[in-house]
């Protein structure tokens, strides 16, 4: 077979054969097609769509480019969430514990953040001491003495995803609901957990602006999902504003205990309580009451066991960045906007997220949102507050953060969960 | 600027703005956009298009990527032609010595053969003696001395062509027709002619397979002409068929060589005429008859004054292969079809052309068309001859000439010369 044929037959808006893609996405793994050819051939992916059979065929392709993980010698069943990313997303950090305990395991490879949005990794390495590798048989000791694991996905998961990845990300070709489905299911499915969850986020916030694009990705990734037998089913929700209050690393933490302790933001209690019933159900225990695990300090109790279990110390307390600046309501009235991308860059620019994959993100870095839009503010209350540890990162977030916010006027929301797709 | 933006803009079906293509091309040059990001903006351009001004400003970035020739010093104006490409296509040989005999002065900077068709520098080189790479000062003295030279482009000639055009050949992005024009015009435009008669070939021994794409071509060369001042017309000629009886390297010198002394098959003739008008045209000299230059064998002295400056013999026997093999028409009738790409592609097999660009090619090799479409054949009589320096690259040239041609029936061909653009 010929690289150059693969290209010109979806160039030329034709379907690639199973023989093809597995060829392809084999040669590329192995570096028999280059990356300039690889790059031209997402090019053309991207313009011209894959089928539902090419779709199905790529993700398979890229997860037997690797290992395929195992949970069978589980004594319960596995399920597991993946959020596309957001401002304030901090689910996974409560959602993980509630499942597991309310009797499933929850075997969570997560990601670094890029960009605006926040990486869940990134997040739980605020904690003194927890480190985000492990090798296959301590997620196993992890998922049996805690009930959830979180950590990083090793190299031997779909290596052609990882090479791929990297690829369209400096190549202009990232934003393919066929790469990107598969990107996320490959990954998924040679995780090995047993069912999934998808939370499509909607909004400025997330990299689907609209529901009708985030329809679609989920539509997409819940068909691979049926393809390969992994129950799937995805939620589309709100991303137009910030989730919780807090936005940033260490920051996101702490308001996730507060959520574990039985308090926190109600937006994020209720999106915790949404996709744990969503992941119970998966798993086959639809009848367990996740709110009753937050009630009675159980999900509180596998968050110490998985955060102890994995180096970090859950009463250390938490770092805090050096400088905070507060930004203050500049009328009274109702915040009818605050916008989940201008927050999400603010942050980034403090310090909470990276550019480029190789840099350190700061743990204390981010923003607290005193206000939620729906809320009455009063002209000179803290509306927001800028954590930094350098002063001269203020200017820049504070620019991000002009006109992302609006006292007065009808808030026009997005509802927190918009769709279920099964 | 940022790679991405630019690729981003054009995927998206915008327009670049000149400051884009500028940065591009000259950052691709140096080596700040990567092969696999101008991949990606080459598959971009080839499904969006270009606009006219869109091309104009590539093209104009292309020749600044290098150095621009100068031929002022000459006391003559200077004209040139390019083909396309096609199966025969020996057009040049002859050509350039009618034109230099009439007046006008040639300065071709040609190419070598890459797949079925064949490269005039490869024709050229299989005269004893002769080389294609020449300085710019030699070039200007064969100029002087002879009237034309016909001889290899220099690195520092639009290096960022070089550069996209090896690229677009392993990634699927040749057939773009805003790419492809682009790519000749920076050629021939840094090349400093005068006036440029392009010869673009039709049907299927072409690129173009049909009057329409080779139209769309034509049109946007003559534009990108048009656009930086340089006199262009454009023909659309017949490329159904081979040009002329020889197909090959020395066998198409020999061919060209007895056309020069008043000679040679009625169609290489015709073309060769046709061509030689407008170009005269096109550098003020309509009045001179190239017929006259043919007859009287100015256009032949020429020829020998042109191969001996470069180092070549006109009287040395040229090469010829060791194997032949006649393939004889199987009945009687008129010879209605005989393919151009079928005959290339056997011709290439024989050894007279390369599959990459670092092979060398076989002298000797090719075909000898013993009957055109159009004329009665006796069955038996020899209708092809293959040449070989190895009997087992027979077979499979061939297999390449079962179906390419018919005796019986009406012949459908497209006329010599099928429509001027200008």
């Amino acid at each position: 077979m010929d690289a150059i044929d693969v290209i010109r037959a979806k160039r030329d808006g034709g379907t690639l054969t199973p023989g093809q893609i597995d060829w392809a996405i084999d040669a590329y793994t192995r570096g028999a097609i280059a990356e300039e050819q690889m790059s031209a051939l997402a090019m053309a992916i991207l313009l011209n769509g894959m089928t539902r059979l090419e779709v199905a065929r790529w993700t398979e392709a890229m997860i037997r480019s690797g290992e395929r993980m195992d949970w069978s010698a589980l004594d319960r069943p596995t399920t597991d969430k993946h959020s596309t990313g957001g401002v304030g997303d901090k689910i996974t950090l409560p959602l993980a514990p509630v499942v597991a305990a309310c009797g499933a395991a929850v075997p969570q490879l997560s990601g670094r953040g890029l960009g605006h949005t926040g990486g869940t990794l990134d997040k739980l390495e605020s904690i003194p001491g927890w480190r985000a590798s492990l090798s296959n048989a301590e997620m196993l000791d992890v998922l049996r003495s805690a009930g959830a694991v979180v950590c990083a996905a090793g190299s031997g998961l779909a290596p052609a995803d990882r090479k791929l990845y990297a690829l369209r990300d400096v190549t202009g070709t990232v934003e393919s609901i066929p790469l990107i489905a598969s990107s996320i299911m490959s990954k998924k499915i040679a995780e090995g957990t047993g069912a999934l969850v998808l939370d499509v986020k909607v909004g400025s916030g997330a990299f689907m602006k609209t529901a009708g694009n985030a329809r679609e990705l989920a539509e997409t990734m819940v068909a691979i999902g049926a393809d390969h037998g992994l129950r799937t089913v995805a939620l589309l929700t709100a991303m137009d504003r910030p989730l919780g209050n807090a936005v940033g690393n260490a920051v996101e933490v702490a308001e996730s205990v507060e959520v574990l302790a039985g308090g926190g933001p109600s937006d994020v209690v209720e999106l915790t309580l949404t996709l744990a019933r969503e992941m119970l159900a998966s798993a086959g225990l639809p009848d367990r009451d996740p709110a009753e695990a937050l009630k009675d300090g159980s999900a509180m109790d596998v968050w110490r066991r998985m955060i102890t279990a994995q180096g970090g110390d859950p009463d250390a307390p938490l770092p805090s960045a050096r400088e905070t600046h507060t930004v203050t309501a500049p009328a009274s009235g109702v915040l009818s906007r605050l916008d989940a991308y201008g927050v999400g860059v603010a942050a980034w620019r403090l310090g909470a997220g990276r550019a480029r994959k190789e840099e350190p993100v700061s743990s204390g870095a981010g923003i607290i949102c005193h206000a939620k839009p729906g809320e009455t503010v009063t002209k000179g209350q803290p509306l927001l507050t800028l954590h930094a540890d350098d002063e001269t990162r203020l200017p820049r977030a504070l620019e991000s953060l002009e006109g992302a916010y609006e006292i007065g006027g009808t808030p026009s929301l997005h509802p927190l969960v918009i769709d279920r797709i099964s």
